[in-house]
């Protein structure tokens, strides 16, 4: 997690979910819009701070996928991998804003080719944890993501979002 | 904002909805579970921490209620008192979650009976402000909250949720 003696190069929001759908592609003249969905699992809202380097890539998969947040049919609280859930990653560039006034700044915002190259990393490198994972392999659950700089059209259904912020 | 040399007093997760709809009363054997619910407008997930007192909500208030993340018709962010638009509030005491380990503490959240009546402070000024506002009794939006300690079962539309993060 993020020393707190400097600002943050990552933060992250998650919520669980019963079903969560998101837009992938807006429709066009010619053609529908895309969506993907996921059933029950977590969605991890994602955005970079300048200063973010790939470094910091494994150590935030690692935290977010393991963290014990998704609660089984007991009550007890385990990871995401361990449920076993499926993930829905959406960039979220609107979590690096920083109030001035009444209106919203984003100059700490990472410059955009290189959040869309971190974004991508980090979507990969969970897509490899998730299909390493035998619990997740056998439970044939899914990972699901937002396409960076597009607008994030979501649907979510919860059964309480439990929403917790990590920073990096 | 919060001054960023200490640590915040409350934090807050902003979404925009075109609908939302949450649980206020589990089902119980001889009765449904109720419901409330908004369609366009904000929502806003709410946390307090230790140390919060009556004296910052209405800052908080005027803060939210005025910062300009509600998008018109035609592309411009307005606030969701200019939209105008409805507001669903919902306590979120796992917002002032910190990691350790795999896991979440919460010891820097407020005590559970200061941290109800703060929210019903919240609560209620946000109503006020709501009440006063001109453009708002016209357009009939409406302001619905969730209960506090209750689990926060919370299905959203969205158009994008615009995810913003404002601590206090």
């Amino acid at each position: 997690m993020a020393d707190s003696s400097r600002s943050p190069l990552a933060r992250s929001v998650l919520q669980q979910c019963l079903h969560a759908k998101l837009q992938v592609k807006p429709a066009e003249p010619d053609s529908e819009a895309e969506w993907v969905e996921i059933n029950r699992g977590l969605v991890i809202y994602i955005c970079f701070f300048k200063g973010a380097s790939e470094e910091i890539i494994p150590k935030m998969v690692k935290t977010l996928l393991n963290v014990k947040l998704s609660e089984t049919e007991s009550g007890k609280y385990v990871s995401v991998l361990d449920l076993p859930g499926s993930i829905l990653i959406i960039p979220q560039a609107t979590l690096g804003g920083k109030l001035k006034g009444r209106s919203m700044q984003y100059h700490y915002n990472i410059e955009k080719e290189i959040g869309m190259e971190l974004y991508s990393q980090f979507v990969a490198q969970c897509e490899r944890e998730l299909t390493a994972n035998t619990k997740c392999a056998e439970a044939d659950v899914v990972l699901k993501h937002g396409t960076y700089g597009n607008r994030q059209v979501l649907k979510i259904d919860t059964n309480g979002p439990f929403t917790h912020m990590v920073e990096f």
